[in-house]
């Protein structure tokens, strides 16, 4: 029977760049009052922390719009919509969301924090410090809190992911009656982003969340790019 | 400290039409191998078999397409988008999604099930019989499969809601650093429903999960409405 547990892992203190993320978070897992991770699971690690480890902060006139929004500009590959203050831009990531991803919130006054480079690499270095320290396999997902079209409500998807599967094809799984069901790709990597906002909130201070008991079949080798539909097959930009 | 605990309820046989969902649930939760529900706790019940249950089946020709585009377009008040046979179409409820939430996968063969036509009410019903029949005060939340424009792979979001938060709104809420945050308002019921998805599966024949441990300012009076952004707000219709 599967069986989910998600926690906010405790004892991270706020990051700065230069800090060793990955040790980081190595350590507070070891001292951890739910014990030590075990083989699968599965870290979920906000963007936040990792932008500012890796230094992707920026200089910002916060008392000047301009400034923001030059930032949000220079971030994007394509401006998708522009109404008012709100601009929806497609990052070089091929990410389609507000602001380039350009967040000011829970950072110093006067930065900005930028989104990853690679987010995928951030991932994975955070995997491979976990193996070596904690001595057990991980996946890993970077998560940051997009809006989506026509629902209300921000929720947390997957940027950066490894070792865990961002899509799960069930085409040609049968369904409950046996018949070949037609498609169902089940976007993992991001409901599990979603599921550990859940124990995350926005101001509790918690970045890092564990989910243990997910699918063996999800573990695997993966990248962030699976759960980007490419341009060309969508029908919203 | 926050933690969730998620699992499948285990019990529940294939549902038909006049069967009584709320009873079965019910006494499915009643029988529990992970014990009885608990004040607080989420159900939440996967679109299918609330469908079954209140008859909201529609004989269809499988082998003529366009037995199931006329169905589509009967459920639509307005097509978002069409190339070749995807239709995205607004329901009456709002929900913008693929063919209207019409669905012929885990249905019997010749028939298709259309959305619930209250999904609040159904979900108010399962909360009524699960306080008068397990004496405890549950929130309960309808759960659909859709896709998104952007992100590959569906993720399951909340399409009727009782006794939980669509929307809860931290604007306001002092951040990590002390200061006011801009906006952050979390759809915890798509959240809750994309965290319940990873324990259902599309095939696994478990159509209700519990999410043991939300946070208490999440039970409130609710509807689904909080999730359905109004179309002057929206950039992408």
């Amino acid at each position: 029977m599967s069986r989910l547990t998600i926690w906010g892992v405790e004892g991270i203190k706020e990051i700065s760049p230069q800090d060793q993320l990955g040790e980081i978070i190595a350590e507070a897992c070891r001292n951890e009052p739910n014990g030590p991770l075990v083989e699968n699971d599965i870290l979920v690690v906000t963007q936040k922390i990792v932008s500012k480890a890796e230094g992707r902060l920026v200089p910002i006139d916060a008392a000047d719009p301009l400034s923001h929004k030059q930032l949000v500009e220079q971030e994007a590959v394509r401006i998708v919509r522009r109404r008012g203050d709100l601009i929806i831009t497609e990052t070089r990531h091929g990410f389609i969301c507000a602001n380039s991803g350009v967040d000011l919130s829970n950072i110093e006054k006067g930065y900005a924090a930028l989104l990853p480079i690679d987010s995928d690499k951030s991932a994975r270095r955070i995997r491979d410090i976990i193996r070596a320290r904690n001595g057990v396999t991980v996946g890993v997902i970077i998560s940051d809190t997009f809006g989506r079209p026509w629902r209300n409500g921000l929720t947390d998807v997957a940027i950066g992911i490894a070792g865990v599967a961002g899509v799960v094809d069930l085409r040609g799984t049968p369904d409950s009656l046996g018949r070949i069901m037609q498609v169902t790709e089940v976007a993992v990597a991001d409901e599990l982003a979603s599921a550990a906002e859940l124990v995350m909130g926005k101001s509790s201070g918690i970045p890092v969340a564990v989910v243990r008991g997910a699918d063996k079949d999800w573990f695997r080798d993966s990248k962030i790019s699976e759960l980007v539909r490419p341009a060309q097959e969508d029908l919203f930009r």
